[in-house]
């Protein structure tokens, strides 16, 4: 079950009975390990939107299991039908959140063999969309794993790392892209010296990923996002692993707010700065950063949310973006499963896809 | 009394009756303006401790006026019991915060009156440290009326101002020293679009910062304080104007944690970076940056504090300096009551002094 595969804390997974999709609500973390059962459309969105589920390939995950319980509950009588009920649930989850192309990306994959399901039964179609869904689930953990094996060549046995946000198990499968290479280099006995941002202003560094890397034994350190510069002076980081939500044709990425201005800190500081992502993660239809949607959210996340009472007085405004681009000159390397690209990136990310 | 001079909220003043310093205490804005009389040594160190009273210039006024109090409270018989006694109540405050310098240059001054007393009457003495703590009282709010005039000639009409911490009226007197420049403009009919950074661990820049911003009719957005490269990205910043705690001989900036970061960001973009200070805030017996000794704090002001519930697990460390070092290579000018010093700080600094 989610929370419990193996040594791995998983966030998303199909229920043993395969009627709902089983979330670790990752709102309630650290203080509360709940789940949930996703059963309907409004549940999945409301998952996705409020963070429940979080981090863009276990939001790909969870999108593709959402759309195959939808599926099965179908009650269209003809091809024509279920297909346009599939379209409306596939474009009312993807309008959950903007940023992550993982979301759209595993809802299209999806659409997708209901589409070309076209003369065969229903019943068939949505046990095609089953496997699909099993499918990316099982290439995440596969890709992560590469991901992480890339990663690790990246550091020394000792190397002080700073992440942001949250790239582990719970944003991903197993091993997770951005800590993966912390988490399988601690299996062969190296060690490493963590430094977790806390990611305002919904503190997944704090709750999430210092919590993650607490429970596996890798030695983290947690600091407010502001210190960043504090720890890289110090002589404290050889390199920034982060995520990615959606990473242009150009190697422009879009990840958690902040990223771009640790990249910017490591840059002046001469350390090398990667971002880890699946290859799903590339849009290669998005030319560059200014073309990636930045979603905004409520300013209540800034003045009041998780306080004990409000920080700003509620007539301040407040400009709460979730994502930022980091531009691609900021990026050392970007690790994939398919291994570690390097600039120029409009180069090295078209081989990826064969082009 | 403290809280309601005029239009400005200061945060500090002597109460009516000279027995007490009267101060705003700082931690319960912006939901509650709650004074409190500090009576007793004790109450005082604990209100520079624990921030009750805050912002470099205002520790100063407060630690002038505490010493003042003790000082007519003494029950030393001869001269040389008063100064033990003065000496020791100075080394006890001193020792509640160790970067700002306004700290121990105010109770250096107090201290010189006693010293320098010697022959006369001890309540003649103690009513010429009265007469020294309402002059470092006056001299801030003249000292902050020129930071401001000479700030305002930095920026245009219009202009967008990314600030952190907080360097207004709460954390100084009348005006404030960063935030002076916006108070002034306003008074003369000029409008600007302020980005307050929220400022973790203690949230200065939300808690007060927007407060004072918003009260005075200024257009202030909060931000968390990992959104400062995108406000930059976006255009909408022409200055960064921030506060000082301890400003070494070579223009090397301590301020609260997460300005050297802000420097970067700015240089980065091209956008000017200006520190703001009275002269007493530069330490010309410190040579450089490396030698400002960085204030840690409780890692539960990371963890836990101000929250609902916690945060992070109670496990997991955390690195939490108060402080950081702004190289001088990254600030663009020091604006004191004297004027806006320029690179290289080495010699514009020493000038200040008449050196």
């Amino acid at each position: 079950m989610a929370g419990a595969t193996g040594k791995f804390t998983e966030g998303v997974v199909l229920s043993d009975d395969q009627n709902s999709v089983l979330i670790m609500d990752q709102t309630q973390l650290p203080n509360r390990s709940q789940f949930i059962h996703l059963y309907e459309a409004g549940q999945m969105f409301d998952a996705i939107k409020n963070l429940k589920v979080r981090g863009a390939p276990a939001i790909g995950i969870c999108a593709a299991y959402c759309l195959y319980i939808l599926a099965k509950k179908t009650g269209a009588k003809d091809y024509a039908s279920f297909c346009a009920e599939i379209k409306q649930h596939k474009d009312y989850l993807n309008s959950s959140r903007p940023t992550a192309v993982n979301l759209s990306w595993a809802l299209g994959r999806m659409e997708k063999i209901a589409l070309e399901g076209c003369g065969k039964p229903i019943q068939e179609i949505v046990q095609l969309m089953g496997n699909e869904a099993k499918k990316i689930h099982e290439e995440d953990i596969t890709f992560c794993r590469a991901i992480s094996e890339h990663g690790l060549s990246l550091i020394k046995n000792g190397a002080g790392i700073l992440t942001h946000c949250n790239a582990g198990p719970l944003a991903t499968s197993r091993y997770g892209t951005a800590l993966g290479p912390l988490f399988l280099g601690k299996e062969r006995g190296m060690v490493f010296k963590v430094f977790a941002g806390e990611t305002r202003p919904l503190l997944q560094g704090a709750r999430l990923t210092s919590y993650e890397l607490y429970k596996a034994g890798i030695d983290v350190t947690l600091i407010c996002d502001n210190m960043a510069s504090i720890v890289m002076k110090n002589g404290w980081i050889q390199a920034c692993f982060v995520g990615a939500d959606r990473i242009a044709a150009n190697g422009d990425t879009a990840n958690k707010i902040g990223t771009s201005g640790i990249a910017i800190l490591a840059k002046h500081y001469g350390i090398p700065f990667y971002v880890f992502a699946p290859t799903s993660t590339i849009d290669m239809d998005c030319a560059n950063g200014s073309n990636i949607k930045i979603e905004l959210r409520d300013p209540a996340e800034i003045r009041e949310k998780f306080y004990a009472e409000p920080m700003a007085i509620k007539e301040i405004p407040c400009y709460n973006p979730a994502f930022d681009v980091t531009d691609n000159n900021l990026i050392s390397g970007i690790v994939t499963e398919k291994g570690i690209s390097r600039p120029s990136y409009t180069e090295s990310l078209k081989l990826l896809f064969g082009e």
